[in-house]
């Protein structure tokens, strides 16, 4: 088989990805944190929120820390599209390289513990109220726009492997 | 900065790693299948199994696979220690790039799916059984194994970034 052709990504194209990672954690984090549902059994009210459940808490964080990355990563991004440079050369490619990778992996446990706590207790559900349902659904759909987010940083990690300096 | 010295990982330390993921993927699918709890009230009896759960299911699915794939590239990985020859050449290192990386993914949300129900099970349930507790706190075990297992994996991903043929 023939080695594959020489890889090298755009910066502008990197710069996309980075931005759309951003918006998806940043419309998953305010999906989270607006997330409230109040349970009353016609005497008294229980307030059910995110920062109940522990699962959730920690997808608040691995997307507000994806968020922090990103934005710095795509500041350097801007700076590498509009100059052509690259601060730090070498070194800055490494960072790159472990940075996307250890982001893209705090992401996707953060996008998989959410749906671990919300797809079985969205389950068997038939005699709770529809209000606990929606609590559920909605953060579903914040763990499937974190997922997205991660689908987008796996796909920043491995642009930054294939642009690693050559060293063996 | 000056750039990192060149990396060469010896093939038998890559197959150290890849034989440990194994051994910690296999005594966590062994803990999941295992784990079952029979809750009684007196008059009738319940029997739980982790396939009651999606997100121990999912656990198990990618236990399963990751046990698969490590001993795919651990069968390679001999070959290569004892004959010095790597199959496949630049494509082979290619296929150990994405492979190592997808699968570490893919431990990391079994692991993370895994927690995000035990954990938040595991919690307020003073009022239940201390079976049920037994039951949460087995699968926590298991998530760990499995934690260890991706990271372990992701050593894996790590050195065959590292690796990668020079193209750019």
């Amino acid at each position: 088989m023939a080695p594959p052709p020489p890889t090298t990504v755009p910066p502008l194209a990197v710069l996309v990805v980075r931005i759309l990672t951003f918006i998806c954690l940043l419309i998953s984090v305010i999906i989270i944190v607006t997330n409230t549902v109040t349970i009353s059994n016609g005497i008294s009210e229980v307030k059910i929120k995110f920062n109940d459940f522990y699962a959730y808490r920690y997808m608040l964080s691995t997307a507000v820390l994806g968020i922090a990355y990103t934005l710095v990563q795509s500041a350097f991004t801007i700076f590498r599209v509009s100059t052509g440079n690259r601060i730090g050369g070498d070194a800055s490619a490494q960072i790159d390289f472990y940075g996307d990778k250890l982001i893209s992996y705090v992401l996707a446990t953060g996008a998989a513990a959410g749906f671990g706590l919300s797809v079985d207790s969205n389950r068997g559900n038939g005699s709770e109220s529809s209000d606990t349902k929606d609590f559920f659904d909605k953060a579903n759909a914040a763990a499937s726009l974190l997922l997205i987010g991660f689908l987008l940083s796996a796909i920043s990690s491995v642009i930054s492997s294939l642009s690693l300096p050559k060293s063996g």
